[in-house]
């Protein structure tokens, strides 16, 4: 898992049936200090009613799905209150 | 999930099996302002009827395909319409 | 998997139901003198009682999970007490 | 999936008994104007017939292989005739 | 897969259940002319008997170890003998 900020959300009528009714949210990896990464924006789908700005834990692969039944390779599986790092 | 941009397509006669049939799409990554990443092209599979210069949503892994049956690593699952970020 | 060290740990109260329970370290890759690499932080589950400042073994994608049923894509399973490098 | 050239092929005689009767053949990526990319090879089961100096499409992950029975990462999917590009 | 070099273990007492028994090797990833690459250290599980030195075949993923019951991410699957470069 890493750690993300959501800064937007994907607008699309053509999708793969397996897509409609998820929430699309463009996400963008952070470091422990959340400062943004140099990676690209990615897009997650949202399993727990996170929205614009909100510090998100992000899973993806097959492992969570397998139970969850969501069928995506991306996912918010946190909103994340704090990061506690040993100082 | 990663944005990306069709830039063409791959001719293969000598092919896997499973990808008969199957239009190959060759991609490349962008980022949140549909500018170019540094990425390679990569190839996915159209399940949305993606085209040249579509900007489109790319799913892998086989997450997604023990749904859809869809055989292969990488595959395009829907169409952008817009990219709405915040501001 | 790779070699690690745990710099810290995640609060986060609205999370997926499977995440419940789970103890969410922050983690940051080290090579193979025990140095941080560049990357960023990951979040990883604890399977085996590490805590701060652990080195520690990580683990990903679901192959380990088909047997421990940890549903997530990322997992601390070893407490690293020496790397012996050939010289 | 990816695009890459095959420049070479790997001789193990102590090897794991599913890659027995296997040609493990040494992939470089390129990108879409068929130059190498800056990644280092990789290696990869042919299942197309494809030998050297083929520009070769590249799957990885086990979503194929579920359905092959190939039981590894990196598989040859298909030999590229061409790479049309949209101009 | 990938090529690299075993540069030492790996020892802990401390570990998941499903690494009882197995060898932890420390490998690094090479290039096709055998030259160390960028990338950081890496662990295996040893499958075909390997040791320090060795230059080997690495593969990652499930595939595999959906037939050989291996549960975990990196496994050696090869020890290379020679890599044959077209020249």
């Amino acid at each position: 898992m890493f750690i993300a900020k959501v800064i937007g959300k994907i607008v699309s009528t053509q999708k793969s049936e397996k897509l409609i009714g998820s929430k699309l949210l463009v996400i963008k990896e952070l470091n422990e200090h959340k400062e943004f990464a140099d990676n690209n924006a990615l897009v997650a789908v949202d399993g727990v009613g996170a929205g614009i700005d909100d510090i998100v834990l992000v899973d993806w692969g097959d492992s969570l799905y397998e139970n969850s039944k969501l069928s995506v390779d991306m996912a918010i599986v946190g909103i994340i209150d704090e990061i506690q790092l040993d100082q």
